[in-house]
């Protein structure tokens, strides 16, 4: 896999079960509250801050979601999506991307198609049979519980990203 | 228990500790949050969507249960019930249902009678004893984690309605 | 302990750490929620119908706390006590109550005295060393996750009172 | 160790991931809700009351969490701070600090630096690993689930600190 990371310019994740546990919390009134992770949130800011893409395509419409992710500054946000498959194949052409410079996490049957047109099939350890079977790389840790931060820092630290140049960084909480 | 998967048409489910993990969140005002899971989703709006009847009889009285089930396309929603046999032999009447034809999946005391009326009962990983020793079915999930996506997976596998027409579905989020 | 079971008449909790799982969600505004149990509830109102007096003695002050318990069917609530010793000592004089009819769950150092005054002292397996230390029994179940159900189950089932009347009861979600 | 927690007089937290088990809840509006231990909060009390100070460091800007702290006594409140150790040396400096009298609790890269500064750096079990190499003392308790309680505890206990006065102490909660 080594190979593969030291291409990776774009990462792609879906949201719930990835970037969240895949719980939802409802209120009385059908809110929905979703919980990410600060560890998650310090990796995704400092892979923006060093030039990589970070793309997130999701079949949930959320505007906490969106403003989660705007705040970490992540602004290709692909909301309610319902063919995950069209958005990436636009975006892949837009911005003339490699299939091999990409990766995308995933973790459920809506992921599985789309996950097979990116170089690098990346999904959490509480994925689905599905997608475990197509994944080059099964990260130890859960969704939302550190999957974005495993393979960011996988990636960032094989092409010298990791560290930060400011003495004490955004923290990924905003 | 293969020969019984295959009848199944009907799936009935209890909402705290099934479709939830047993807990709520008191606000200040008294208002509860439940916790529902994002690969429950998934499996409940596409039973829904191959013509399966799901059906929840629930103790509780939440408005956003109530919406958070039917975002995932679930009408036949009993919620605020205190006597689920009744609710049970009446629904059965109605749509002319075989007990064969039923799934049953409760965690607790209340359940108890009510399950012994469906074929089939199930309960997560986490029901209380005297649930565990009439089901014919304990789950290896807990419930809120999965038992409802474990037991929809089966039927749908052994019928042949879990693969999804579409290239990217729904993923059970709304 | 099957002795001490067979007298209890009165159960009294501790609120955080003992009918929560000890944290509180803070919201910008500085709302604070917890999280109940719903199978603790089922236990906690099935008691109530049967005449066992249920207790709620805690240092925090919480709206929300309060219109739970009143939900259940709980009445003797006091919170925001400073001296919870002094919050026993009335109460028992005013009921009449002999220390042997009496069980207290706590979990924590400012439970540690209090605790003594009861004849039967438990705790949850997540209690601090202190509190372990002086228990009479330890419970399998972690604060939040059960210990009120546990205890309140080997009662009434020891003084026969565990099963309920009506077919479908009350789940304890309200 | 032993020497080090006998000179303690001033705790320093970090607070996603150390008092709080770094998840953040995330609303539709954006909102964003924190999990604080209760048992944690007993300790956090108590040590005010004895007279340590105690300093909250966070790259977060939180309104929920200023009042949380507040609430437990805690004055010495800096956030959404972009450089720690600025306001680390800031601090020691109008205070009359020594390094060896500072505990400093962190968990992710934005603590690295600062908590060289310290005397005694310690972390959560699941502080990440450039943290874990740099710290005197590692937790057996994670973020949010009793790390502060579990140094605080320790310093208290070996400078004769920790019993309480009262008979019912504070119990945390607010």
């Amino acid at each position: 896999m080594l190979h593969q990371l030291n291409q990776i310019r774009t990462f792609i994740f879906d949201v719930d079960g990835v970037l969240t546990n895949g719980n939802v919390l409802v209120t009385e009134n059908g809110e929905q509250l979703r919980q990410f992770n600060i560890k998650d949130g310090y990796a995704l800011q400092l892979a923006v801050k060093k030039g990589y893409r970070i793309v997130v395509i999701s079949g949930a419409k959320s505007l906490g979601v969106q403003k989660r992710l705007l705040g970490l500054g992540i602004t290709d946000i692909f909301l309610g999506v319902s063919d995950k498959i069209a958005v990436f194949n636009k975006y892949q052409v837009e911005h003339h991307l490699e299939p091999s410079q990409m990766v995308y996490v995933g973790d459920d049957i809506p992921d599985l198609q789309v996950m097979r047109l990116a170089g690098l099939a990346v999904c959490p350890k509480d994925a689905v049979e599905e997608i475990k079977e197509i994944s080059h790389y099964i990260s130890p840790k859960n969704g939302g519980e550190g999957v974005a931060r495993d393979i960011i820092e996988k990636v960032l630290k094989i092409q010298g990203d990791w560290s930060d140049i400011k003495p004490s960084a955004h923290d990924g909480s905003l």
